[in-house]
């Protein structure tokens, strides 16, 4: 609430208003150690935050990763429910209220895997890694095999087709080339897009399995020496993963939007849109090498060859391959660890931060790197409150199940807790693994402000500069223009990467409009053990965050900002950086429509013109490239002026949280007076406190986006076709990149109107 | 010279004065259909081009092409002076005067070779390409081995670096990383920079061996399948080939500026500027993959990383060489083959037209493709010169020897024959090893009207559409944003590369300024045969231009450039294009000096603000860069205004040219007058020719370049550390990229001094 511009609504005399004020001006000059708090409770807050960081214990991180990587403990096994367990038992012994929350989850595991390649010669692939001597852990028993979950079963024979990364560009080529892939058998390359895209999309062209392997330009020796020498994977090595269709819901395919309970009314799991409908099988380069070696056909476009040391060809031709698939379609218990300290002022004001506890195998970096840092932070704020600390809002600490298996626990838990979350929910924090480099931080643009003045406080622990100035570094260093290097040294304050998918906050933001973070420590830590039997202690200590340091660090930045966040005054959120982050979106998708209308264009032109014919090699065939559709002029207008809407709420909301921190006025004498301002801030606050956590909600669609009405983020949204990849403003940007010219104006309006709404809230809740 | 301005010096009545003034006008309507020629006489040139086409035939020119690559041919070899008499015979038999100049010239060819890994392990390269029963040539006796001529006797051994390319900014790179080549044997691959520049930037950063291997990313399976399933180099193909420092003069390295005849005055050998000063050898992939393996230290950078199937390391640690080269230094006969046919009107200006008969071994494509098609166009012009065909100016057909050498052939004659050439020289019209695809063309931008006229006359063999329309489609097709692809579209005219060296024009253009193409087709006919034994006639039929049309297609576009410079009334020479491509060049230099000031000012602000050493890895010890120069502002107003002059001369010159096309006005019924008229538009006509043709020795610094006086013309020369590829304004742009900053302002200086001679020569002869 603005109070300066508020007459009516506030019935107070006229000396405490000038009083109020002046603290005002005061604050505004003074405020700034630490967003939301005023200079006084700032120190205090410091204070804490000095006393949590001395909790923090590397070496206690390393222990706790070695412990619960010491076996594989993938979803629904026996040892992934003794790490629930123990989890549950550190909580508890750090002082915290922990339970378990168990949800009954479909997840399909290997009966039969078989890929053999049958003409024009012989070969059956391994599908399996090696034991290493290097690597303590490589050889127990329980893993799971390699393989891709929620590919469906089946048992199909037919020419291969090397289709690149699968993504809807590689198809487009194939077309140009005339290459079908319809009745074949694709195998495509990991990278560039989330796996689950690439079968897929190979389904919707008409392919009847899909391959995926591990390409050594991406993943294996082509990026440095292959393990045990080095990080990065060896001939064997595969990466497993779920390819379920997560971009139109994540959890539990057979509960959409409820919680997978005991008694859940289920679906029919052949009614389960996120199951895929052709199997799918994940293998090494060394079983990929026979399969590519035997395609004939054109040779693959120069963007389209890997690093095996063969002509990489198009294929669907001679060589031919069996694959056979089966899955053990079990339900099987997803144990959540929630862990509770409640709030002495505000416990209805939750404060939840969450990491998987769940592996593919040992997992030591995914998850348990990012998990151990969390309890770390659990331990510390249980040594704080021990010492008497109380904060202000409830802490909720979670140890999400199945997130492999995309995002099973965590997903059914907020779908099973919508209405409590929707009520209570300040924000989200999600960590995955964690490793070594530079501060990697995504989530609410209305979070930046915080996260800015976090990373500029956290020393990166082997330089001594803050992990601001170490990301800030990189960004300008790597910037391939003197133009993006100045302008990126001017901007002094962090900018926050948007949110697709990939982990545990999905069902948070994009599903409930919960301000979600998602922190971790990357970059110097580069290998190749994603998802394979190597992503093990040894591994771990030898090439990722070895000293456990990095786990430190990200103990204190997500630890204060879970402390920040439980202990503001005013919470401190920021919607003008909201704003003006929408605002670019809006240009970009503004500029997306008139770059596709000006290509589309000039494509046309072209072809119609022969200049196609004319280039391409008299001596082959020529394929006609099909006319592109033309593109409309879209009227972006509503959107911008919901965005000047927009503009003037937060400017106003800005100045109305800079004014109701707690400062007591040195000038005022009259104690009664001082009681009656310090009433009349606390009511402010409290109000504001709630309008600032609920007001992102103001950007959700009710009915969701097109196809996929599980995801109502109007902003923030994983891609139809890039999976973990964010599309921002994703109604509009899908639907113009598809050419659903009239789903994109729907969307533009959907999209203004939700900005609005949240122009509209703010307005309102200031004018209370 | 210009009739509308000149008054003192034309003494003509009025009357006369009027017809030429209403002739020109109407010339400059009708004119267009050949530039250079009337309406009139452009029906008989086009007539006669007709009859031209007819005479060519693509089997005769794959006869020529079978019996010249027959047996391996190189300089100083027995059947190399076989292959120069049977073209001297040709000629003959053609109607042509044909003689041999023979030049004696030093050629290195191999004593001793040998490779050897030291250490860790040993491994001893083959050297040894493989006959193929698929290639009947490839086993012949004859055969140059596998080396790089002119590479310095030598027997080292030393710590092995990989360098990547070899090129100036790889070394910058190293440095960065702390690595330095110093007494080290560097390993580079082919590639992005002539050959030649590999070794000689590698001495001057203290490496006492060069190895050049073809890595199979840029130059074999990566690129396709690899000979003789596919064109692409196998495991055992070499790239012969000079490494003479080519860029500081051409030709025969003991007589500089004179011609190697019999009694030349010679240097010594020692002497001898343009012979390496380290050992050099030509490599396989297959010897190469057991030295790279054995490199350890840092992973190179992504962009040096090839396509063998091994991590990429930089070395200069234990792995060790040992190579040992010496060459026989001997003096060998070099045979020209010199054909004339004597001009009826002009027998004082010559129309000079080559390509070389050498070849490393059978050179079937290199440069025996291109040979043929002169060799057609001599046959075809005989037979037409019998049929009454008259030239008027003098054909010089030269097939040149020893060019594989680094030119030796052709620079010994330009050299030898220098004052003629001065005189009498109109253009030089190059080709060399043709293949199949599209119209590739470089020159003086004077002759781009030339070539326009003709690309768009000249059918594509295969598409029918004309070669014009192909080259612009493929440049539309191929532009990487739909802007350069609209600006592509609407540009109706053909545009010229800028030469720098790799064929025997160097000699003509840049030593002494006189106008020259060069000519080809390529694009569709990659392959891997390049200086190796696999370039014969079995790999031209399956992978180049297997029916020999692309050979007639060249024949019928250098035929079209020398009959044309040969009967043009007005030489198609337009200086206006070079006004603007120089003016293009002059934006491009001083834009790249404001970029260079611009991006060292942000490298340097960079260090001094510690942004390199936070985003450096802190694990690993960090190497502070060193700081750039500042660079200064450099004035570029002589140049632009020595521009501003050349615009106006050129335009004048333009006008003038336009006007004293032959034509006869059709309403002059006074004989006399019309003798008169034809009388005066002769002697204009002479006089402008002469200045047409002469104008673009203004270009030239007789003080030459800086470090390399051979090289004059002021606009285009061969890169110091590019080699073959070209750079505009050598010295300025050079100068500025070597930092040279002095050198760069004298250059300016030089540079607006040759424009500006231009311009004034223009007007001077104008005004006569």
């Amino acid at each position: 609430m603005d109070i300066h511009l508020q007459k009516n609504s506030m019935r107070k005399d006229v000396v405490l208003l000038a009083i109020l004020i002046l603290t005002s001006l005061k604050i505004f000059a003074q405020q700034g150690n630490i967003k939301g708090f005023s200079t006084k409770t700032a120190a205090t807050q410091l204070q804490l935050e000095k006393s949590f960081d001395q909790q923090l214990s590397a070496a206690n991180i390393g222990k706790t990763i070695k412990e619960l990587s010491a076996k594989p403990h993938h979803l629904g096994s026996a040892q992934g429910k003794l790490v629930a367990e123990s989890i549950q038992q550190k909580f508890k012994e750090y002082g915290w209220d922990a339970k378990i929350e168990t949800y009954h989850v479909l997840f399909p595991t290997p009966k039969t895997r078989l890929l053999e390649l049958t003409e024009p010669s012989k070969f059956t692939a391994l599908l399996k890694e090696q034991a290493l001597a290097e690597d303590a852990t490589s050889g127990q028993d329980g893993q799971l095999p390699t393989y891709n979950a929620w590919g469906a079963d089946g048992d199909v024979t037919g020419a291969l087709v090397y289709v690149n990364f699968g993504l809807p560009d590689d198809y487009e080529t194939l077309e140009k080339l005339g290459i079908s892939v319809s009745g074949k058998i694709v195998i495509a390359r990991y990278g560039r897009s989330w796996r689950g895209m690439k079968p897929k999309i190979a389904y919707e062209h008409g392919a009847i399995g899909c391959i995926i392997y591990s390409d050594p330009k991406e993943d294996g020796y082509y990026q440095g020496e292959p393990y045990p020498i080095g990080p990065f994977k060896n001939e064997h090595t595969v990466q497993r993963g779920s390819v379920m269709d997560m971009v139109v819901y994540p959890g539990d395919p057979l509960t959409p939007n409820i919680g997978a309970t005991k008694n859940a009314v289920r679906i029919d799991r052949s009614k389960a849109e996120t199951i895929l409908k052709i199997p799918v099988l994940p293998i090494s380069y060394h079983d990929a090498l026979p399969l590519l070696s035997a395609l004939d056909g054109l040779v693959a476009p120069e963007e389209w060859r890997g690093a095996l040391p063969i002509t990489y060809k198009i294929g669907a031709g001679k060589a031919k391959v069996h694959l056979k698939v089966a899955s053990n379609w079990d339900i099987v218990p997803a144990y959540n660890v929630i862990a509770k300290i409640k709030g002495s002022e505000y416990p209805d004001q939750w404060i939840i931060r969450g990491n998987h506890h769940d592996a593919w195998v040992n997992g030591a970096a995914d998850p348990i790197s990012g998990l151990a840092a969390e309890l770390e932070e659990a331990k510390a704020i249980g040594l704080l409150v021990k010492a008497g600390y109380k904060p202000k809002r409830t802490l909720v600490y979670c140890a999400w199940d199945g997130e492999e298996q995309s995002l099973l626990g965590s997903t059914e838990w907020v779908e099973d807790h919508t209405d409590e979350l929707r009520k209570k929910a300040v924000a989200y924090i999600n960590t995955d693994g964690n490793g070594r480099g530079f501060l990697e931080a995504g989530g609410s643009h209305a979070l930046e402000q915080l996260v800015d003045g976090i990373a500029k406080e956290v020393p990166d622990p082997l330089s001594g500069v803050s992990i601001f100035e170490r990301r800030k570094a990189k960004g300008i260093v790597s910037a391939t223009s003197s133009a993006a290097k100045r302008s990126l040294i001017k901007k002094d304050s962090l900018t926050l990467g948007a949110l697709g998918t990939g982990s545990d906050y999905s069902a948070f933001l994009q599903h409930l409009g919960i301000p979600s973070l998602n922190l971790g420590f990357g970059g110097e830590d580069e290998g190749g053990e994603y998802h394979s039997i190597y992503d093990s202690y040894d591994n771990y200590v030898r090439f990722k965050d070895k000293d456990f340091v990095y786990g430190v660090a990200l103990a204190k930045t997500a630890g204060r900002a879970v402390l920040r966040l439980a202990d503001a005054e005013v919470l401190p959120f920021d919607y003008t950086n909201l704003y003006q982050t929408v605002g670019n979106y809006v240009s970009e998708v503004s500029k997306l429509a008139t770059q596709l209308k000006e290509n589309y264009a000039v494509e046309n032109q072209l072809i119609s013109e022969g200049r196609y014919q004319y280039a391409s090699d008299p001596a082959t065939p020529y394929l006609a490239p099909k006319k592109n559709p033309e593109v409309p002029d879209f009227d972006f207008s509503k959107l911008n002026s919901a965005l000047d809407s927009l503009k003037k709420s937060t400017a106003k909301l800005a100045l109305a949280s800079s004014n109701v921190i707690d400062n007591l006025p040195e000038n005022v004498e009259n104690v009664e007076n001082v009681e009656n301002v310090q009433r009349a801030q606390r009511a402010q606050r409290s109000q504001l406190n709630t309008v600032l956590f609920q007001a992102e909600k103001q950007l959700l669609n009710p009915e969701g986006l097109p196809h996929r009405p599980w995801y109502k983020h109007t902003v923030y949204a994983p891609g139809f076709y890039t999976g973990y990849g964010v599309k921002t403003l994703p109604g509009i940007r899908e639907s113009i990149e598809q050419g659903n010219w009239e789903t994109a104006n729907q969307q533009i309006e959907i999209a203004a109107q939700s900005i609005l709404n949240l122009s509209t809230y703010l307005n309102t809740a200031l004018n209370k």
